[in-house]
């Protein structure tokens, strides 16, 4: 077992959710060791939540979307319930939503279709995808930095975070612009419900632009897998040219150590320095 | 009146929703004269479900983010009810889900953050924006064609749509690129519920790269509403660099008459042809 596969671990529940969203539940405990400051990382409640959603529906374990809404701060350290509920069951498609629980108020709301993409390897390549970013090799960038970032990162001890030297201090890409490799700190190699937690474990794009923003809550979050990733580090994208009234639209993408796109993302945060 | 104000107009329903969302219900009508083929375009059917959303919290109207799954197609000319359930409500956010259903079955789920965008104009301008497409004038431009997209589209007796013209030709764009103007037929200006309906009302701007498609069922569209439009036409441009395996991931922007950001958005649909 991974530190990663230890800390999103569900049992199911075979009570009623009572009240709650109906259907099948699973218990677990948000770990405090992917906390941004004193919250829980985004990324890690998403991996966390959608691993509920695998164990409803294995035969469709890819969340080829995903959308998240963040309701209220995850608790590190305490349990966690999460409810689901399939609401459309298809051949290649399932259709769920599920709500993660702490102390009895919902905290991600979350709303997914689910597929499968073990066949996408064997696929035709690409008719189109996003061009792979330049990027030095992970031993020239610099690591993900708490003093940098002016944020407490226990999130570290999971997850290595390389930064672009042109991008890694405050304020000096001069836009909102970040590119990054990622991989766990423990050598798991990424998959599919991976690639959802690295989608969110970077610092915000914003910083290359305004400097140290401290907390940049997200309100929602939507992933799209577009391949499970081969072994090896995740390289990571991140950018935004539209922030207006303290809000942003983030968007990012993945590729694999193959060069392959693997996923899609864009977010909508509040930026309090804006 | 208008023809979009009175094709969504829906009713509160009073009593409990059985066996659904539960909370609140509201009873409309799918008109045809919104379709694509023999299907409602999903952009009316999200501004319908969305305007359920605006009654359960008349204080905030604005989808600051919406997103829709799409289960099985609307039924056009058929009753329909929503059924709304708050989620989360805050000082400058509600958080709610919504279904549409007909005949007993679901046709899309919901999930929205709805705040208010009323005092947007009077903010300081765009920390950061998209910048406006070249486009030549709407009487420049060529209409949007049912013989060139290869489907009827009952949806032009209501929408005026202008198409670029080096791109409203199946594939003359030569790349999954779109950019048209928009507005209703009858006169009546945009605003934020419209702006759902326009961000996908359009060609899929795959169109442009391979040609007459078909129809290109959307499984999950999320829409960030930015700011509430100036009358008049709005701008929108549509394109993908993500098609694989037969699914693609296309963006969104739309502009309003004063050349300001309305929205982004990001669909995932099917491509039969790719």
């Amino acid at each position: 077992m991974s530190a990663f596969d230890d800390d999103t671990r569900l049992e199911p529940l075979h009570d009623a959710a009572p009240g709650a969203v109906g259907g099948f539940g699973y218990a677990g405990r948000v770990q405090p060791a992917w906390n941004i400051g004193a919250h829980p990382n985004g990324g890690y409640l998403l991996a966390l939540a959608a691993r509920a959603l695998q164990l409803r529906t294995p035969h469709h374990p890819d969340a080829l979307s995903v959308t998240v809404h963040y309701l209220r701060p995850g608790l590190p350290g305490q349990p966690c319930r999460i409810d689901t509920q399939l609401l459309r069951s298809g051949r290649t498609l399932s259709t769920l939503r599920a709500t993660l629980v702490q102390q009895g108020h919902p905290r991600l709301e979350l709303l997914a279709a689910m597929g499968d993409l073990g066949a996408a390897d064997a696929a035709a390549p690409p008719r189109l995808a996003l061009p792979v970013p330049d990027m030095p090799p992970p031993e020239a960038c610099l690591p993900r930095s708490a003093p940098a970032q002016g944020v407490g990162l226990p999130i570290l001890q999971r997850l290595d975070v390389r930064l672009h030297p042109d991008e890694a201090r405050p304020g000096a890409a001069g836009r909102a612009h970040l590119r990054g490799w990622i991989r766990f700190t423990d050598g798991r190699e990424p998959d599919g419900l991976a690639c959802l937690l690295m989608a969110d474990a970077s610092p915000p794009a914003v910083f290359g632009l305004l400097g140290q923003v401290g907390w940049v809550p997200t309100i929602e979050l939507t992933v799209h897998l577009r391949r499970r990733p081969a072994p090896g580090w995740l390289l990571g994208e991140f950018g935004s040219r539209d922030l207006s009234d303290g809000r942003i639209v983030e968007d990012g993408a993945l590729w694999d150590a193959a060069g392959r796109l693997v996923l899609q993302s864009r977010q909508l945060a509040l930026v309090r320095k804006a």
